[in-house]
């Protein structure tokens, strides 16, 4: 497996249904795109034991980054740090740079009038406090710094739960530290759109172009549209060194399947190309 | 912790930020209506070590039931019987009822003009291996049926990912399985709406809701509106023994908590109360 990334989703409204893990999605699409694997996506309670068991075993599996996002506001269920601090056995204390990161935002919002005082209550300073050895990195968007802290060959990753903070933070500080672990590598993408064949027919072509194509993956998704006539996307992806490599690879995959499908008398309605991002 | 559930969703779409787990949020959100509490949502990829080793580590933990979906149809990526065999240090071999209910669906096919012969080929046999000792669950909606496998003291009952057919399995065959495990027990929650204070203002608020209401749990959810003035969502939620102490546990927190924050100078412009499912 490549540069290999998890991801640990930390929020209870994940588990109750009420939120829908967009920031995964967001995470996932942005980080592949980059070049880079996500290997596992894992959602846990607002809980100190959770997080701290979560972290353990995935540090345990020796991914070159752990990315977390939520938890990391003023308010008690706001865990995560004293939940990595926790799993690597260190405390948290009062990090200078991050104090004075947050006081500067409660400054700007005394002067833009949203709040009376900008005096560092507990909840505020609760912010600043990060496990040992950790840096603040910078929340262009909300007040809660993101966090980064290695431990052995891991670097993880603390980033807030609410989207718009989550995404400035990655864009600013994360994806150069991506983009250098990842070298040139890039992600290409395309979707055939099937019809009239069922996937169980469609699964022995498949294998075929896979084992002729090796480093194509293929999957298919069926799609219920409620008609009769079976439809299938058929989805083909690669990772490579440069663009024209990534691009020639599915084409060779993409004709060799086209061609498959229409001997076994499929339809194909629909090619679409991603750009490479 | 009261009878505990983990989702394991399965498939790359999900971790390369191709598909936005919607199946989870539907699961999380009908699995807790039922008074049920789910510990954890791990995704991994179509393949059979990562399964497995999930599969594993999640009985670890213990959980009544562990909820896998995605994996089950006739492609070669469709891994998750074979993983959840290895976890389980189990063969797989064709079941009988599983084999008879994939017939009956090729031969509805052939009756409705979708397919042309009903041969039951190896991709189509492939949806009826199972882990030994594990039974189909029937498939209103597709081919590949759900399977369920009891391990020690957890039912392992995997789903397939295609939603609609998640759906139908789950409302039919599950549902009754789990109201069981559940008892009478209902979750109700309820929402404020609440603008003009920060949330670092709020959060000693809520700690002391929650030390006066053991049984309530409130989260803030900041939003971004892109106004300057604060505004944040407080959730409140409870899981009882019926439907009238959940409401009365959670007005008494409602009142509690918006008193507070009027004296704070916070601004609530609305309540938003879910029935009871």
């Amino acid at each position: 497996m490549s540069t290999s990334i998890e991801i640990i989703c930390i929020g209870t409204e994940l588990l109750i249904g009420k939120t829908l893990n967009t920031n995964a999605l967001w995470l996932a699409k942005r980080i592949t795109s980059l070049g880079l694997n996500i290997r596992r996506i894992t959602t846990v309670h607002d809980e100190i034991s959770e997080i701290s068991q979560t972290i353990q075993e995935t540090l345990h599996r020796k991914p070159v980054f752990i990315i977390t996002c939520g938890g990391l506001g003023p308010t008690f269920d706001d865990k995560t740090l004293e939940g990595i601090a926790r799993a690597l056995g260190r405390q948290t204390e009062i990090n200078k740079d991050a104090l004075k990161m947050i006081e500067e935002k409660y400054e700007r919002y005394l002067k833009e009038g949203i709040i009376e005082k900008t005096e560092l209550t507990p909840p505020r300073i609760k912010m600043a406090k990060l496990p040992e050895g950790a840096k603040p990195l910078f929340n262009p968007v909300g007040t809660a710094p993101g966090v980064i802290i290695k431990q052995a060959d891991t670097t993880i990753i603390a980033l807030p739960g609410v989207p718009a903070e989550m995404m400035a933070i990655f864009e600013d500080s994360v994806v150069p530290l991506l983009k250098a672990a990842a070298g040139d590598k890039i992600f290409f993408e395309t979707s055939l759109d099937v019809r009239e064949v069922m996937e169980s027919d469609i699964a022995p072509l498949i294998d075929r172009v896979m084992h002729d194509n090796p480093y194509i993956y293929v999957k298919s998704h069926p799609s219920h549209t409620g008609e009769k006539v079976p439809r299938l996307e058929l989805h083909l992806s690669t990772t490579a060194e440069n663009s024209n490599t990534a691009k020639n690879r599915v084409s060779r995959a993409l004709i060799q399947l086209s061609e498959l499908i229409k001997q076994k008398g499929g339809k194909i309605k629909g090619l679409k190309a991603k750009p490479i991002s």
